[in-house]
């Protein structure tokens, strides 16, 4: 026998090859997906495999002891220092010597698929913009003479089949030294554009490079920044950290600071310092954390509104706060991170921005589309990201609708009167009896409800200092559902409802939710204003979701995904209940966690998802809240609370969600630590 | 007559348009060269016109009266505002009304021709990389969102052909306020690489732009670096200048500054850096001095020897100093200005670096290559550049070979007991008598020789300082052929050669030309050491040049190029006195002036110039001198002093050169300042 079959799973794919031929070369002469980075020569052990044990009789092979050449000493040193799992080879070492069937485990796959723990089946495959390779150069020859970046492109070329390449000054300085210390072996870390043009080298090490390949899927809004440490070469994210945008000082929403900017000559340019600076500490102290050195981090990916994406890339955000809210650029931008300041990465390192929809609707809206991708929906879905401003997008496969409404700050707990953001000490969740009229809470930092014994001892760190925006929303849905306030949203008085919670505060009533005065704290009360706060809010929210029903010519959706914070932090019962979002069977209204990290981390690992994003982003419908009269209609139709009792009283009161925080979505439990953040 | 008959000179293009064309929509549409910024709309006047006079009968055209439509309202605005030669029209304001010829003036055609004024008939056409456009924008529209960048693009590509245009963000940042200032009209710099990818908008005005379009030709020497500012519109060099590399504090050859390196941890960062600010601080100082805003330049082209070309990089030139001489890199590359630390230029300028031939023949090399063009002639030439480095290229239409040859300093006066650089107070030129063997000189900075009357008087201010490298080879070679030196290089004593001024010095005598001792100033000789010096560097030269004939198999060339402060400065006869260049009739003997810099001129004038010298360097064969048995033995054999006569004594004495010194060949009276650099 002169050749043999050779048959791979899981792809199938299958050929005839001459005796002696390496797994490896096999594989990729049928385009099997099978990894390398050291190109076969024993270094990287990515290409493991495990031959069959002649359970694909099926397709009519008999498996023969013998059908790979035995077991070698590169494969026993490889063993002996990092231990291959039992059955498995190493691909570039084993060779073909009779028909054979081989698996190719999924970590030995270039491009292995990522499965989101959620509640939707996407799933991601690998296929990231940097990639490392390993390459044996040719050495000089003076009688042709040629340079050591020309003949590094020339083995790129040949040995991975790169076809053109290009190189920064840092790379450069470090060639000549890397080859020769690599006794003319390098690896190479190359980043592909998914668009034309050539590859560039962003790093250089001699020899094997056994260091990390990591990327930044970073959610950058008006209030938090976060940022999700990935590797590059499984997807997993390794750690995620958030902190306070720093630009906070100059207003808490957009419009305030666009208002800084305009009153204050070079106010745009201090804004852009100050969130480039906060961005970049994030990342350090991020890496610090995960022990990855700044020079292992290659990509960022970068998500935000259009606000901060105008202010973080150093451009006046004037112009998005008046009609026709003219983007400064709506496409997709691929930047050198040193372009934006960024010094804790790799000092090559690449930033990609996800284009802008519209004015209003930014990149994180985009990355909410790619994550949720409501364009290959077989129903009618809402999706909700809801921050300072709420991102809505409506469609399926047929069209998509996306819009912004000003939904402003009170869903996040500003502007209300006891309100606080998310921290230890605020009250979260709230439950009013329906015949007491006594509220129930809890606390972030204590998993105790308020009357659960032994509560008083376990926050006596934190105290209880105010109420976030989930505590107040479910505080207000609670007071509507138990009568104590009405369809128009006045709080009745103590002798209306019964309830002494409701006390005189000026000519309207508050309801007191808890009183610390005692303990030296704080009075925490739901006033008339901060009811007529969460209306406007949900207004603004409700009547631009039914902006885009009208515009699709629909009373109803089919399913409801809630998004970001709020999808997080906020049941949708709730919601519900106040008349936030349209009616939804409760089990087709699913969150999304934090979609719109999750969509970073889907353009991080992907790069057909990055040309996919861009392509659909063309696509969507964007419709105009800001001079829409129906528009100002549904926003004064929607200011009533619709329901007076529990819409839902079968189900527990407090609808369970996964606390998916700042974890994008894919890998909520992917090791590494978590910090929360909160509405 | 519905339309009629247009034919266009010089080019003879023609076609039939309908009444009411106006002449520039017929241009475009028969692909005649007429420019234009502003796209039609009367503000650039660059598409100026002159209808024919009947002339062109002989195409059988009758051209009638009224074949034009009548000065318009625009044509006169601009009259009054600038003036429009006699006889001149708008091309896009004049219609088509009859039958007619129309010529377009040289300054008209984005193409226009530069004609060097050196001896060769080489003409470039203007196609630079950078050029401005005047486009209207489509204002934006909230229903249908789109970034003001992307309505750029949409404005480029319908208007001005430019399929894909990239941005950076100084420019993003600009763009909002631009477009609102210019009523969606602007004028952008767009820089287009002569290989694929997007054209990059490099600066963007409101309205028409009325400034200036320059770019910068650099010949980065060891020893000087020459800049010449360019208008990038008409290709004139406006201005040039030149500084002293301040790297020669490292060392004055490159072999020196890579010992430096070598012994320097950061020595090599440190020359970097000393390059960078001395090219930065040369190109603020020549453009405050023509008057040119650093935001005018937009281009850089940078010549330069290997070594240099490594260090404006940043990258260690260790590799070079040691065989096989690898290169980082041998490609043309573009980069940002600012990644060589130019600041003096626009903060998007771009910078390009001819390719290197070899380890040890420079972008500099190829920069002569692409002005001397060698493999486009017909007979052998023979092309020398000597710096502190020679640089040679031998060849014809079949076949180019190239060297380089270490001569050394002395050519430019260093390492000779009186030298110094050229500077006022220098002798640059000398006589010997042939009777009376008595000397007569000149000093630079003076016109009259030193026998003239009245040369005292106007040598007070400088003195006479020493003796630079042009004057110091007149000075061995006028010896040589007045008997006071044998073939072998000896100088005679007073007795054998019957001159006084062959003093005893040491073991070996010495030729006084000058001295200064009783008014306090130096003693200038001709020491025995110094015809050692210029021997070992003539003979480096010469056999360099032989060893790239015996390559080609010949013993005479057809004729010799000297290029270079060589070129300008060296007279042919001399050198061929000493035997620094293989013999050839005087008057196949000639001067490109600054090849180099002429080089890089063709480079930043010229897109197709860039690609071709890109493909021509890739054809060039390389001869590697430092390890060549036959180099040896040439060098050995090359040390006598071959002529004990003039060769060409119905010559006169002092072959006059035009002094094209730091100008480009191209057009060395083109206005402007100029200053010297010598050898």
């Amino acid at each position: 026998m002169q050749d043999a079959l050779v048959i791979f799973t899981p792809s199938g794919k299958r050929g005839r090859f001459p005796l002696g031929t390496p797994v490896l070369t096999a594989a990729r002469q049928l385009g099997v997906d099978l990894d390398s980075v050291c190109g076969g020569r024993g270094i990287c052990s990515k290409c493991q495999i495990t031959p069959g044990q002649g359970a694909f009789s099926k397709h009519g092979v008999t498996v023969a002891e013998g059908a790979l050449s035995a077991w070698n000493a590169v494969e026993q040193r490889y063993h002996d220092k990092r231990g291959l799992k039992p059955g498995r080879r190493l691909g570039c070492q084993a060779q073909v010597m009779g028909d054979v069937v081989i698996d190719v485990p999924a970590e030995s796959q270039v491009h292995r698929q990522v499965v989101r723990k959620a509640a939707s089946a996407r799933t991601v495959k690998m296929d990231p913009a940097t990639r490392l390779y390993l390459v044996e150069v040719a050495e000089p020859d003076m009688h042709e003479p040629s340079g050591d970046l020309e003949r590094l492109a020339t083995a790129l070329r040949t040995q991975w089949d790169i076809p053109e390449i290009s190189a920064g000054l840092e790379v450069l300085r470090k060639l000549q030294p890397a080859l020769r210390a690599g006794g003319w072996q390098v690896t190479v870390a190359v980043h592909a554009d998914h668009g034309p043009g050539p590859q560039r080298i962003l790093d250089i090490w001699p020899g094997f490079y056994e260091g990390g390949l990591y990327g930044l899927a970073i959610d950058l809004g008006s209030t938090t920044i976060a940022a999700h440490l990935c590797d590059l070469r499984t997807g997993e994210v390794v750690m995620s950290s958030g902190v306070m945008n720093p630009q906070i000082r100059f207003g808490e929403d957009l419009m305030s600071r666009v208002s800084y900017a305009m009153m204050n000559p070079g106010g745009d340019v201090e804004m852009t310092r100050a969130v480039r600076e906060g961005l970049d500490g994030l990342i350090a102290a991020l890496s610090e954390e995960a022990q990855v050195s700044a020079r292992e981090i290659f990509e960022a990916v970068i998500v935000c509104n259009p606000g901060m994406h105008h202010l973080l890339l150093g451009v006046d955000p004037v112009e998005l706060g008046q009609a026709p809210f003219a983007l400064a650029t709506s496409g997709a931008l691929t930047l050198e991170a040193r372009e934006l300041d960024l010094a804790a990465v790799n000092p090559a390192a690449r930033a990609y921005l996800l284009p802008c929809i519209a004015g209003h609707v930014g990149a994180d809206a985009a990355a909410v589309a790619l994550s949720e991708a409501p364009e290959t929906s077989e129903d009618l879905v809402l999706v909700i990201d809801v921050g300072t401003n709420a991102e809505i997008l409506l469609g399926d496969r047929r069209r998509v609708l996306a819009c912004s409404s000003p939904t402003g700050p009170a869903f996040e707990g500003a502007q209300i009167s006891s309100g606080q953001r998310a921290a230890p000490g605020a009250i979260e969740r709230v439950e009013i009896a329906p015949v007491t009229r006594e509220p129930r809470f809890r606390v972030i930092g204590c998993e105790l409800w308020s009357d659960d014994p032994g509560f008083d001892a376990a926050i006596a760190a934190t105290g209880i200092t105010g109420i976030c925006g989930s505590g107040i929303i479910e505080a207000v849905a609670e007071m509507r559902m138990a009568g104590l306030v009405d369809a128009s949203g006045l709080i009745g008085s103590a002798d209306a409802t019964g309830s002494w919670r409701c006390q005189p505060e000026g000519r309207t009533h508050a309801y007191l939710i808890h009183d610390g005065t005692a303990a030296g704290g704080p009075r925490i009360t739901v006033t008339q204003g901060d009811i007529r706060a969460i209306q406007l809010a949900k207004s603004a929210l409700y009547a631009g979701a039914r902006l885009l029903m009208d515009e699709i010519g629909t009373d109803r959706v089919d399913r409801v995904v809630l998004a970001g914070a709020f999808g997080a932090h906020i049941s949708p019962k709730h919601a519900m209940v106040l008349g936030m979002i349209p009616d939804a069977p409760l089990d087709k209204v699913t969150s999304a966690g934090n979609a719109a990290g999750t969509g970073a981390r889907i353009a991080l690992c992907s790069r057909a998802a990055r040309a996919g994003i861009e392509a659909t982003v063309g696509r969507i419908h964007k419709v105009e809240t800001a001079i829409e009269p129906r528009f100002q209609e549904h926003f004064v139709n929607a200011n009533a609370l619709p329901h007076a009792v529990d819409p839902f009283p079968e189900l527990e009161r407090v609808v369970p969600l996964p606390d998916v925080s700042f974890n994008t979505g894919g890998s909520a439990g992917d090791g590494g630590r978590r910090r929360r953040r909160r509405g």
